[in-house]
């Protein structure tokens, strides 16, 4: 039998029915369903198809140790978020809602004590950030860790950087008091653009999308027992707070990074005034 | 309002209003509710989205300037064939249909004289292939050009084998003739896996599917006035006929490549017997 528009899907899918794996054979069936859906409906040329095979292609040669741009594509394409939704805490009533990881977590954090600063450049307006890692019924959860990362005052991670940025700056691992409780210091985070010189770059251009995200610290929070978060505190009163290229604000992330200029407020910090100060209680859910 | 699953598709959508170009608009918003669709219906784990970017990359990362396993993974998944069926010629009564491109054209192929050998290398048993260029109404298409590819007899292209092969062996550029016709002599095509050693390969594995194509012939035919065709000639008695690893063969491209033990034949052809001796008339579409 020819393979026919009607029938390719059905023959393409029935070419997996040897996956020994039930699961893998179920992603690639819905997969090729899907997949073929989109061609039958859109109907692509030859041309339209060949410059999808070298945007794809360019993509995955864009990624390097340090940049990783299928995840930019997936995040500007909302599927970061919408795997992000499925996968997170949202199910869970007064956890701490989730959102996406982002390119830039492929670097271990440096081992950094409660209370230090994460800005090693020590060249941007400095924050306070603290919270306590808590259950759902309020209760500290002791020893948990927090591993932070984010851009600096002019909007790059330390791994855009490599000649201007020491590595690790802007990224910490900590670990919770017996309380529960974290602190850190860090430079104020600033809106920034996502990586534009890649091919993603390439189609915001080509579509009239800005690359720009709201201004955020990252969390990748883990204790024994209880599900990881990944997770942004947002700024709130930041440019692109209603319209981060990646769709990951979720208005329950976001928090007042109040300005404090109050020497003693400053001492008891171990910082100088003016500073911000931002708080941000973590709820986890059990396991 | 926060990102959630059912709306995720319309936010993302949205997004892609701005794009001037109302084509790849379409191409983009279909593709969104097209891939959102398949999260909401198969819910990766983030682990499964992970391990999915990772093959995205890496297959990115195989290609090279003699290698296209972005090609190789649509074909596989039936969705160069599906785009080839949409855009081929099979709309046009008695045209010849069309099939994949494949992989494997991405070097020009040295121009050479109707009768000339495609096979530098001598090394396959020999195969004559002849046939017209004609149109709907079985008139000549004179100066018709055809390039021709194919692997050797051990089933590779001379991309793949640049310290094994001479450039360009196994492909040539013909012109037809006044009357349409032409003729070459090559190595008599065997069935061949595609290449398994890179994340297609892995795929294959990972799904108990074998990697064959059977024996064949490419084409790509063009003349002025005329639709390009993109095809091959099919090896009847070949294996795999019925198990192409990317759905290409089509009933009406097989032909029966026959044996012929006749000195006067051979000597008519310019080779020595016994050789195979396959036709194969092009009927072109007009534009």
């Amino acid at each position: 039998m020819d393979f026919t528009e009607n029938e390719s899907a059905q023959v393409v899918a029935k070419s997996f029915e040897t996956t020994d794996d039930p699961r893998l054979r179920e992603l690639l069936q819905g997969l090729v369903a899907h997949l073929h859906a989109y061609v039958r409906e859109l109907r692509p040329t030859t041309a339209e198809w060949e410059h999808a095979v070298e945007f794809l292609t360019a993509t995955g040669q864009a990624c390097t140790d340090i940049r990783q741009e299928f995840i930019l594509l997936s995040d500007v394409l909302g599927i970061s978020m919408l795997v992000e939704t499925i996968n997170g805490t949202d199910a869970h009533p007064g956890t701490t809602a989730s959102t996406v990881l982002g390119p830039f977590h492929m670097t271990g954090s440096p081992r950094r004590e409660l209370g230090e600063s994460i800005d090693d450049a020590g060249a941007g307006p400095v924050c306070v950030v603290e919270g306590r890692v808590v259950d759902t019924e309020g209760l500290p959860v002791p020893g948990a860790t927090l591993d932070v990362w984010q851009a600096d005052h002019h909007g790059f991670y330390d791994v855009q950087q490599p000649d201007h940025q020491p590595a690790g700056n802007g990224r910490g691992l900590f670990t919770a008091d017996a309380q529960g409780r974290f602190r850190f210091t860090t430079a104020t985070p600033s809106h920034y653009p996502i990586p534009t010189d890649g091919p993603v770059g390439a189609l915001l251009r080509a579509t009239g999308r800005h690359p720009f995200r709201p201004a955020h610290i990252h969390f990748l929070v883990d204790a024994p027992g209880y599900q990881q978060l990944t997770t942004h505190v947002f700024v709130a009163d930041s440019a692109y707070i209603d319209a981060d290229a990646v769709f990951a604000v979720k208005q329950s992330l976001v928090r007042e990074f109040v300005t404090v200029d109050d020497e003693a407020a400053a001492a008891a910090h171990g910082v100088t005034a003016p500073f911000t100060l931002a708080c941000f209680d973590i709820v986890l859910a059990r396991r």
